[in-house]
């Protein structure tokens, strides 16, 4: 019989293809439907129960180990991005103004690879594995609530979820215990002032001004009201206001993001920049709206399970595999499930500048290094072992 | 033989004829050939030295009085603007999107009346009168300036000129002495910052938050730099900067206006502003391009010509027929007039409430009381016969 | 029988002792008991009916004329200042730190001077005068709401002041129409933040940051929020807080001034004041006191009495005597007459650059040209006369 | 034969009289010329190669192993502050306003205790220890750039170091692998403008409002031009400017502090703080000056040594006796150390709330819990054994 090891390696050229064929038929967030049939096939294939629907287009299918144990969830994401492939290989996408530009094809490839292998070896496993595919990771609010609530972690005890990653070379994964991304907030906010002759600033209530005050006074959320030791940021990316040189402006539109990783000191971010939009605009006669929308929350990861990646990702990806990711500043919705149970998520280096592959994720040109694919399926296996292996009595 | 009263009583119908007829038939700024012409043959006919085309379309028409004296000019100007006549009266303008919404064809047909009625009183002058009949006040740099380049100024003593005025109701005039309109100049700034990643502002120059650190460090212009007892604005109209809510804006555009009545407080704010701009930008890292326009000067009048005014008016107006005029915050290209030699600008009354007569200047519904026209020729007179009593040795 | 004129230049040597005496003997606001018993015992050696302590050390004396005719007031005030004498002549302060250092002494001695003069001269006045000697113009709240409450102006129809001025040379008398001199308010804010470790922030409310924004942002009232035609002064003119370079400071405290003329733009001044300051604490989470003080109101001229003004100086001062005074930053509380009755307050030259009399107000040096008491009192003479000659039918 | 433990046990006492002896004859910075003596007469009993006067009063003594191998350096600091002792027990401070308020007494007992164990047990040791008994940490620039420039670290490998701290309850030890406490510069600016009259700003250099202005500047530095993961504090703790309510203040004297724990962010603040400073001051019209002093760099911890500690400190202090550090704003001169050899810093918990021991260092009734002088010899002996262990082959 063969070994795991034997049988992922024979697996390796079906993730290769699988992932080719994904990203010439990419979907978008939501109409994941050719997709998750795609998925679903396979996964009943290979004897697993699957349950589709979940959640929109998720798929949750359950591998039964020979004896009883944990249960332990693996996620990928399903969705392509609304870019048009620059690429111009034989496996470019041939959906127009669609492409997997985030690397959620070699995502569910790999997970597949996971299920295909484990499922020749039920007599390895001493617990339950569950493989969530998940639809829209890429459009708030995002396709894990939906999961969530339809059951999808519904005794599930650990889980764990791996993105593919071009700014870390293939060959090494990252993890860090505690937050590891970014909460991803975003607020619009409308000024409403008076408008009037640009020399009759007294009869006016001056959008332009206010605008602008308001943009120097957020300055000091970061500066004087949070936690130094606690990353933050609040942008303003765009601020219109006024149309002519000697008119007063009526009104000031103001857009920004707020990023950061403590979940408590996000709400007091919140609450002080809903402060300070209030004050200004009093201070000055204007009124506004606030439109703060809360996008993915941080990915926290339990310290115990990001403990578990540096012992896998050594055995996965040999010595000096597994590296303490820095923080990063983009979110995901993966944060949802690990709110509810313990887990981590994890990068697997996926870029490769000697052959080329350094596209930025969201490129037209974004590729991947495929060979990432096998790391990412084998580090999944090395996470799921060592938990069974420690939490083998539970059951 | 008539008085110069009843002469002028005469040439009111004259006046009412001639406004309609230009009112109908408006030309744009530069482009005033068929106006010239009418006021040139009018101007020939009644025996005055005409000579056309001087920086332009510009007329300069000479009036010999009986007797030596000093030389006195008067001026109106001629163009229309870019408006579309919202009016439904049978003067309403013929030319689609051409209008006199500003009133110069009154201003046009009342100096007509004057050059009219005083060619038959020639016995009363003691001295000459230059009639200036200028194109292009709306249009910066406006056709002062070429007319004073080709003479129109040369041998003046003096210079009158007057605005009908409907924020004013028809029956009273107003002068004061010094400064009474704006000098109003405009600016575009436009910063270059480095775009980024909104979560990575350190990497960036945030345009977004240098434009709107400007705009409040601006503010110390007038609350610090400048006498308080000197009116002077500093007021950006727009600003604009960013696309999106996540992406730190490369650039920013301003546009302002500054108004000022005195010049040498008018270079100042000039002066302050350039050095806010580049320290302000210099200070955060951004380069930018200063485009500072200066638009017409202030119309500063003589005080000895206000005080004429105070006495012509209570004899062309009747009591409290001469007031004083609050400060203007628009400009006029007259101001270059006053660089040159002493004067002052009038204003006289052309509201009527009462007859619904209430639009202001440049709206397309603006219209006048046609009784204003028959004021500004009499106050006109008065201040010739005021000045040439007074400077009638001179000669 | 000598003539008004030739009485008051027999009167010239009296001022000048009368001044001299009280220059060497000066009283401090509200205890002007000798000043006050002194003046009284000349007027009422003149015949005069005098009626004393009058909201407080005031006096107020009438002249009645042999006619019946309008009745004028005129006033001088009495008080010193705290400050040491550093004059060496032999008429200097006799009294460690007292001294008339604003020339309130020779206010009085010229007051009295047309006393003297007038009491001569019943015969020419047809009407009443009514001397005023106020207490108190130094300290706020001042002496002229007191005797105003007790009557001071009880029957008066106009009032006249003058102030000898040291900035303006000698010879030249100056007024203008409507306001003249500042309303001159104070505040003091307290800001009470949180102090705490200078590395730790987000703990503390750092008051020399809620200090500093509040400092910037008050700007605006004079840039944004009042007319430009008006003058008006915000000024913080202290600000302390904290202690150490380490420590975040607990409280701040900031002291201003207030400066305008226009008594309803001072209460809109004052209203954004409080708004701006309220607005900026609660926005950075510190509470604050605000002590808000009005000190005197603007003096406002009477138009026609400032057009009195130009003719009675043309008449007492020589031709070019009568200038248009600028608006002066000082304030006094003679504006309190003016909010009651028509009247106007004037500036006498008392400067002389020749002479080395040219020490400003409050000055330790200060002195004047002893001949402009003579033109205060002629001025006096001349604003007395054309009233009384306008306003003789009235009685 | 006893074991280390065994000796160490028995030395509890001694450190426990020496640390008292020493806490009621505290000596400042500098100063320690007495201390010094105590510690090298004890060391030299024990047989340790003593060199005295080292960089001030400091001591370096080796104590050489039975067989070879590497140099591992034993760091603590003997200098007390000039603080009033507050306690009233029988070891409290005998000389006035001088007391060991920050630990140092204890430091140098617990290191006399390993230097005694250790001196009993060479033929355990594989290599030599250095101890270093430092002069003048509290007092900047430190004692320790001294000893290092007279050979204190000459042929070392590694060193450790331990701080007692009261904010930790005893039975704890911390340390974390890289940045562990803030360099903690410092920066007194004094602008220059131009006072004057409150009313008459355009006449001065506000310096109040320069000075406002630029505490606000500064917060961009942290807000926008600092790596968000990177923990930054520029702090302003006192400005001063102005006497008066109505007068423009004619300069300001601001201090504050920067925090900061990656070298180059230092530096790169430091600069962003010039070019501000600069930049506001030449925009406002004013001159400045700035004094910025660099304290104690960051004490960052070699990732090795720390991965050390908590194997180390887990033997030493028991399960969950190694624990990680929060980020310590506090600064240390020990740093100079790790800037030249790998090694580490760590603390040891000493505060205990049960027995009130709670007084925060620099406290005027600071005490320790003293059984953490015993966990501090025993996690230095543990540092040495582990080092030596995996070192041994080197010699």
């Amino acid at each position: 019989m063969k070994s795991i090891e034997e049988t992922l390696q024979a697996s390796v050229p079906d993730m290769i293809a699988w992932r080719r064929y994904l990203h010439r038929h990419p979907e978008l967030s939501f109409e994941e439907s050719k997709t998750a049939a795609f998925v679903a096939d396979l996964l009943k294939q290979w004897g697993l129960e699957v349950r589709t629907g979940v959640g929109g287009h998720g798929i949750v299918a359950k591998l039964r180990g020979a004896s009883d144990g944990p249960t332990v969830a693996l996620r990928a994401d399903m969705d392509a991005l609304p870019i048009q492939d620059e690429k111009s290989c034989e496996y470019a996408s041939s959906v127009p103004g669609v492409m997997h530009a985030c690397g959620h094809d070699a995502h569910t490839s790999a997970l597949l690879g996971v299920a295909k292998t484990l499922s020749s070896h039920r007599e390895a496993l001493s617990g339950t594995i569950v493989f969530i595919f998940q639809p829209a990771e890429e459009m708030t609010p995002g396709g894990a609530m939906g999961m969530i609530e339809e059951g999808a972690l519904d005794g599930v005890d650990v889980i764990y979820g791996i993105h593919l990653w071009t700014p870390f070379e293939v060959g090494a994964a990252y993890c860090k215990p505690g937050p590891m991304m970014a909460a991803a907030d975003e607020f619009v906010i409308e000024i409403k002032g008076k408008g009037g002759h640009g020399g009759l600033p007294h009869e006016t209530v001056d959008s332009v001004y206010v605008a602008s005050q308001l943009v120097v006074n957020l300055q000091s959320i970061v500066s004087r009201s949070t936690d130094p030791t606690q990353p933050c940021v609040v942008s303003v990316g765009s601020i219109h206001s006024g149309t002519s040189f000697n008119v007063i402006a009526e009104s000031a539109v103001l857009k920004g993001t707020v990023r950061t990783y403590d979940p408590a000191l996000r709400m007091q971010v919140k609450e002080r920049l809903e402060t300070i939009v209030e004050q200004t605009c009093l201070m000055n006669g204007a009124t506004y709206t606030l439109d703060y929308k809360l996008g993915y929350p941080p990915v926290v990861n339990d310290a115990k399970e990001a403990e578990r990646f540096y012992r896998a990702a050594t055995w996965a990806m040999g010595t000096d595999g597994g590296r303490t990711a820095p923080l990063i500043m983009a979110g995901e919705d993966y944060a949802y499930y690990l709110e509810k149970i313990p887990g981590c998520f994890m990068f697997v280096g996926a870029g490769n500048k000697t052959r080329g592959v350094v596209h930025p994720h969201h490129h037209p040109r974004f590729d991947i290094d495929e060979a990432s694919m096998e790391h990412a399926a084998r580090l999944f296996i090395a996470m799921i072992q060592d938990y069974m292996k420690e939490n083998g009595t539970r059951a």
